[in-house]
């Protein structure tokens, strides 16, 4: 596969073969200010050896301050490979993936994580591609009651954590419609509420309107004892609206749990998150599942290319990004990893003081700008050579 | 200075020290599709030999189309030191300035550039850290014939060239207020219009509302023989809401004149304008001016360290960013350059089609949703462990 590089990371080979003095430069270009490395317990990182996953940990630290306490939050996320073929029956796949994350998140708990976010649609393959309703659609289930959550609700009170857990969720009370929603669980067990995704890709192999439309939801955050949270699936990383959205009502974490293949995608995937992080003002972690998936049956993918039964290696690369837009390293493009991130959510508040981004955002102007922008008779504001005068009155 | 690295740039570094297998993945996941390199005349690059300045060509070419044909323009780009110490004579400054951008010009000419833009302010030194009001105030000129513009005009004329030309304005119509603003010259050598920087930093050594306040001119976009351009000059990077409404406005190149410094700053510098690009699907460069600038008297910088004649090292790295994400290298972090990249604008609409960003923005929402966060009365929608049961009736 043309997308599929040989490095298992930008950082892994920047450390073997940059040289010490241009090393540190390129490092605090490419990725900010230097992040602590985090001293993880010994039993989880002997977990990880025997479960073969990925675990680093680093530190995120703000600036003391007089009048208020450091607000110490410890994040974990985790991507990782489906465990079953596709083809097996779809309780088995569930219950494996079920199996593989609590190894995993046993680790994050080993290792102090607070607050933990799995990857897009974490109990079933990402089988959207194939366009095929069934059996996938099998694996959507209630976000109130499903065997995922009630899985979920058992980890968040034993390891006191709070967990968000993106799935596929059949909506029983209303017309058994489908969505792409994150559930958040509070760390007493209860369901906090759920989120939806915002955007719809219609792009490549994934049209997932055949499956799920937009959400209704807006932009909720949740009030956790660990700071105000958020969840912009996937596609909506590559809308700075929505992003700017949970801003606005108040977050100070911001996930990003996704599903991503590919040479077009691969590029952006350090950029959008990490953007957001910057002109928002908080925390972004950004995780993408790895690992090539196989389906049972051929399909086409609008591409003039023959029919196939994989659309290409998840480049895995989860990260962190903060506020003052440095950023933590990408787990591995090829392994199941777990990145456990120690912030500070003081720094939001600092960064907004310092760069002042918030202060300076004009919000009256764009909210009247997309006014206009949205009305049926809108003009765009062009200046042409012959045209009337540029209007400068104001 | 901590900001000042040893190394000239990013690319540079990689090509040195990395093998060429594992290159080719950093790149292409660092700097996306790879890009053709032009062919400059050896005239040109003599001119940049004996001028003691950079010149870099890249091209970013689109798929061919069966409707409609390219629609190829070579943009360039300049960033520059200031020629003479900043204690000379202000007439002696700006025309040291003239002279230094007419070779470069003129190697931009050779070159086949159709639209040029300068850095920010560029014909001053960016005095606005000082927070004195003589003598900088004296570099602002009108916009429509100041000599700044009627030396533009002779170029744009001679060259058959669109020239933005970023700087200190003065409005002697109206109470002679001064502004940050880029003069959009024709290649007709006609004042095409001008634009306003719209956000304004307070910030570090920068509160430039010191000088000048924010635009009131929106957010227009010029009809040139080249393509519908636009200009984000410098701190309005930081906004993705800004960004976006020259997208709204039609722009398929937007040009973000800048100066930045710092530790802060360089980590950003990569993302922003890169961001922009994905998110807008047009093309967008950002250019950045370059050395350290030294004033005559001593300022303190609102960090508790004593007074300094600096405020640090401009570190270039200029580039051009498309909307499928790739980018080009940037130019040195320590020298003149002149950056020259062929693009076919038809890939604004290609990519357009292929993600779907525009499509999918759901710009009704975010105008909505603005609308509410900019009442008095605004609650941002958080739920909370205790509280109400989250909303999901719709």
């Amino acid at each position: 596969m043309a997308e599929k590089a040989h490095i298992n990371s930008i950082e892994e080979c920047l450390e073997k073969h940059i040289p010490g003095g241009e090393l540190a430069d390129i490092k605090r270009i490419l990725y900010g200010k230097e992040l602590q490395n985090l001293d993880l317990p010994k039993s989880a990182l002997k977990l990880a050896l025997d479960n073969d996953f990925e675990i680093r940990g680093y530190g995120m630290p703000a600036t003391p301050e007089e009048m208020r306490p450091p607000r110490i939050v410890r994040v974990g996320v985790i991507q990782n490979q489906i465990v079953l073929p596709t083809s097996a029956p779809i309780v088995s796949q569930r219950n494996a993936l079920h199996c593989r994350i609590e190894q995993m998140v046993d680790a994050a708990s080993i290792c102090g994580v607070n607050v933990i976010c799995f990857q897009e649609a974490w109990t079933m393959p990402f089988a959207f591609c194939t366009r095929e309703k069934m059996p996938w659609c099998e694996f959507a289930e209630s976000a109130e009651n499903g065997p995922t959550t009630c899985f979920c609700q058992e980890l968040a009170k034993k390891y006191n954590m709070v967990i968000i857990s993106p799935i596929l969720e059949r909506d029983e009370m209303k017309g058994d419609v489908l969505w792409n929603t994150a559930v958040v669980i509070s760390n007493t067990g209860q369901v906090l509420g759920k989120t939806r995704k915002n955007h719809i890709p219609r792009v490549g192999d994934f049209n997932e309107s055949t499956y799920y439309m937009e959400s209704t939801l807006g932009h909720p955050v949740f009030n956790t004892q660990w700071g105000k949270i958020a969840v912009n699936i996937c596609y909506g990383r590559h809308h700075p609206q929505n992003w700017m959205m949970y801003g606005i009502n108040g977050a100070e974490i911001v996930f990003n749990p996704s599903a991503t293949v590919g040479a077009l995608s691969e590029p952006l995937w350090g950029i959008e998150a990490r953007n957001a992080a910057i002109a928002n003002s908080y925390f972004t972690c950004a995780i993408n599942r790895v690992g090539t998936e196989h389906f049972p049956n051929e399909f086409t993918s609008g591409d003039g290319k023959p029919a196939h039964k994989d659309f290409g290696h998840f480049f895995g690369s989860s990260y962190v990004a903060a506020p003052d837009g440095s950023r933590t390293p990408g787990l591995s493009r090829n392994r199941d990893g777990l990145l456990v991130v120690e912030l500070d959510l003081n720094m939001c508040r600092q960064v907004r003081d310092k760069w002042g981004f918030r202060m300076t955002q004009r919000l009256e102007l764009y909210a009247e700008s997309l006014n206009q922008a949205v009305q049926l008779d809108f003009r765009p504001q062009v200046v042409n050579e012959n045209g009337p005068k540029q209007n400068t009155t104001k």
